[in-house]
């Protein structure tokens, strides 16, 4: 059995209760962040707060072992003086969406081997994939998570902005999308890169270019030169 | 019954010729573009060449009803005295991967209304996703694509490349880049946006572009900026 106290009530905190609502040998409280006073013992106390919040909380917390859930933050920015650890899901959660916690990489960092497997056995419980990643590792994750996603979303949006421009409908290039996503699970982005950019083919580029706001081919232009620039 | 005529050997055309290959009420023939001298008749001939041969393949087809399968090219692109077409799929083709017809949009263009029912029932017979889509539209879903997929690719290419530097598996982050191609799919992608830029979150923006190389810091800035600016 392990217990588990939730420090706070956002996004990762929410879709982390569900989750475990439904595994047996856990019992767990879940506290708002702004009631610290009197706060129960726990096994593990995961702070699911914002960045900037988390030295604060943290600080005000004494149970033994203390972990956070953010990608951007070192596991020192935990402030508690008792043992530290870092326990950060990377995918994207939205309020209205379940999430598989079976396709959910769980990056765990710990100060010892003995809270490693401990939070491992936490991760198992409701997920399936695990990694060891530190600091500096998961501050990578968590930039190359904005190319991946954030940016990756953005395209996807001026995508849908020229579908409405020329009266086209976005799911057209739903199908495309997800090829796009799946495809480098067999093959290398590098070697699954096609386009005019890749082949260099300038009549194409200038049509493109010429069907374009300001705005758009900005990011046309740096987006081909980087592709055309990565050939080796 | 429908008899077709495939001029090409390409990517697109082999994909084409193992769909046709199941059809039980389509008859197929394929050459290669550089034997026009006799060619059999067809109801309809599809060229399935590069954009640069399709102006001269066509002119030299005599056949009653010519298409081709072109996202860049004009219907006017073909030169051939008879009826003229497009039969555009919107998906992106690997020689190694096997095509899922039901998944591919079939972008159809035609002179006249007879034609594209013809067309129709010949994308009828190997897939499920038909749209009317005339040469302007086309046109701008080319360049749409462009940013969904080739521009897209790129972006997992440079998650890719900060992975290798860090020393992180890419895999990790297979499960995030999945769910950013599929939440648009019930989401638009205006609200399915997260991340720093649009938080405008100074310190996360900062910590990440130290951790770039200058070809992805200006990434990351063009980017960044865009977002911000798409907040109404």
């Amino acid at each position: 059995m392990i217990s588990i106290l939730l420090v706070g009530k956002g996004n990762v905190a929410t879709h982390l209760h569900n989750a475990f609502l439904s595994v047996d040998n856990i019992v767990f409280t879940q506290i708002s962040s702004r009631k610290l006073e009197h706060i129960p013992k726990a096994d593990i106390t995961i702070i699911a707060v914002s960045d900037d919040a988390i030295a604060e909380v943290s600080s005000k917390i004494k149970n033994t072992f203390v972990v956070h859930t953010s990608g951007a933050c070192s596991i020192n920015e935990l402030k508690n003086t008792t043992k530290k650890g870092v326990f950060y899901m990377l995918q994207t959660f939205s309020k209205e969406k379940k999430v598989d916690f079976n396709e959910v990489p769980f990056c765990i960092e710990t100060e010892n081997d003995k809270d490693y497997k401990l939070l491992e056995e936490l991760a198992k419980s409701i997920g399936k994939k695990i990694y060891n990643v530190n600091s500096k590792q998961r501050k990578a994750l968590h930039v190359a998570a904005v190319f991946v996603n954030n940016f990756t979303n953005h395209l996807y949006k001026i995508g849908n902005d020229i579908c409405k421009e020329y009266n086209v409908p976005f799911e057209v290039l739903q199908p495309l999308i997800k090829e796009t996503a799946l495809k480098i699970r067999t093959l290398s982005p590098e070697k699954a890169q096609t386009g005019p950019a890749i082949r260099n083919d300038k009549k194409t580029i200038k049509n493109h270019l010429d069907l374009l706001n300001k705005e758009q081919q900005k990011i046309y232009k740096i987006l081909t030169k980087s592709i055309k620039k990565s050939i080796k």
